[in-house]
């Protein structure tokens, strides 16, 4: 179970080190905003990555929920707090999000298990 | 081929009772929602089955139209019916619901052939 | 009220007749092809156009909602028929379609006045 | 300036009525789990309200965007906070969210207007 | 008809300011790279905007798409190459976007009417 | 690599044959339509692709995707050129466009090597 993790960011870390080789400086600065956006501001970094998925499942993208469960995991997000994160997502986004929330809860799995067996 | 069959609903299944074991109202809500909303009323059952494909199209879920497609097959919606339903939904959905056609009809391939060989 | 629908059906004409006066193949062929796809078939005109008010309802284009509340309305659907459509269509879309449906209900109402009073 | 607001809140209350007014089941209980699911849980109210605020950004729904601003706002948000979820969702929805970041900004202005001139 | 242009750009241009005075850095980036992203490079600034504008047009945001037909014309497109442009976002994106198309249509219309008049 | 390439067209080629072997007008004209609308007129072919990849990659749709990034590279479009396309898709449709950036890059780098070592 912990592979889907490792590959998962095995293939993120690759393909965007090849992008960001090439010299395309709009696509380098959405990469560098996209760091910049959910550090501490007026809202800490949890909900900030909590507002990340939220927006990443009702948009349907599972790269995009596995890179904030995994964030929001190592910033100490419970499960009942994604949960009810992504129940308000379901809610707002239908039932065409369900898919996703199936995957969404594998990969929270993987990551906790991958937690407490390292 | 029967086995795309049997893989979506056994991942499906399982995944479906881990998130309602757990005790998120919302979500559990949602999903008897999801059952009650496509029982007879005014519109009878296959007729729901259809817009629940069309919707599930026009917003490409795989598999949601994976659903859709068995519940309308087991209610003897015919080959005809579902693909004059596709055909709205590309249509209005425009071009890129064409590689979920191309899936969904391998799904209902799947269907017959499954029906037919069992 | 009923100025709603003719307001709709004046402008929708208008730059419908202008957009074809062009001689763009593609866009001509896309709006025969809309004309052609609700047409009887395995599928009756009644059902391809609650198949298209899901479509619309789900996609959030309230026009295409309209013109297709509209078609149902003359086809003889009925209000409830309409609302378990809807009703489907703000479960799969989820609560985002609720504007909408609440744009189409008064729609519905003022199709009714029409009706009614004309 | 304040008008916009209680323009806003009338129609949508008087359709709202409307529409539960009539027996559509599925419509009634997404009405009812959209009270439910924003209530305190294991995330505050203010957290699930921004929750709701980025839903309804990516997704583009202005009514939706202005119902959680104003939600938010009753629940002590500031602009600061606001500003920083809806920089989230223009960053994961793209420059297309832009014309309602726009029009959230003046709902927002209007919402404070009102608070410290009523 | 020379005001839907004036006031669109007034609208466009007062929220803006408004936006840009918050010190809120992650969207003052995106609407700066907003701007640099559409300059001359490897695909001249016409081609870019027409690409703007395909994008607008099948993800149906009509701010956008007025933005970059004033843009585009402004560059020396012509009628015949924005129509070829907006069929492939119908075609790409179903009959939902023909209300979009209609009032694109419009705005265009204004843009030439503006011009000639001025 | 050039595996990804085939497997992608023979896929492609076996549904469509089999989708277009059925009676279905409206989806065979869609399918007609798709070829036509990509031909020379008033913007040239290679144009025309980089506006179907961009409409495809901010819809997220990745057999799209891939579709045009082959009849681009094969229109002699640079990797220059694709990345100022696809740049434009990640600012309007936001970082959600990214996990298909990846794809869509590791896609281009298949056709390169592909025509490099035939």
């Amino acid at each position: 179970m912990p592979n889907q993790i490792e590959e998962f960011n095995a293939y993120r870390q690759k393909m965007n080190d090849k992008i960001l080789s090439d010299d395309n400086k709009v696509i380098k600065r959405i990469f560098n905003l996209d760091t910049n956006a959910y550090k501490s501001g007026h809202l800490d970094v949890k909900t900030k990555e909590l507002l990340g998925l939220v927006a990443s499942a009702v948009l349907r993208c599972d790269d995009c929920i596995k890179y904030h469960l995994e964030t929001a995991f190592k910033q100490g997000a419970s499960k009942e707090e994604v949960m009810e994160t992504l129940s308000i997502a379901t809610l707002v986004g239908g039932t065409i999000v369900i898919p996703h929330l199936r995957r969404a809860y594998e990969f929270w799995e993987a990551l906790e298990y991958n937690h407490t067996n390292r």
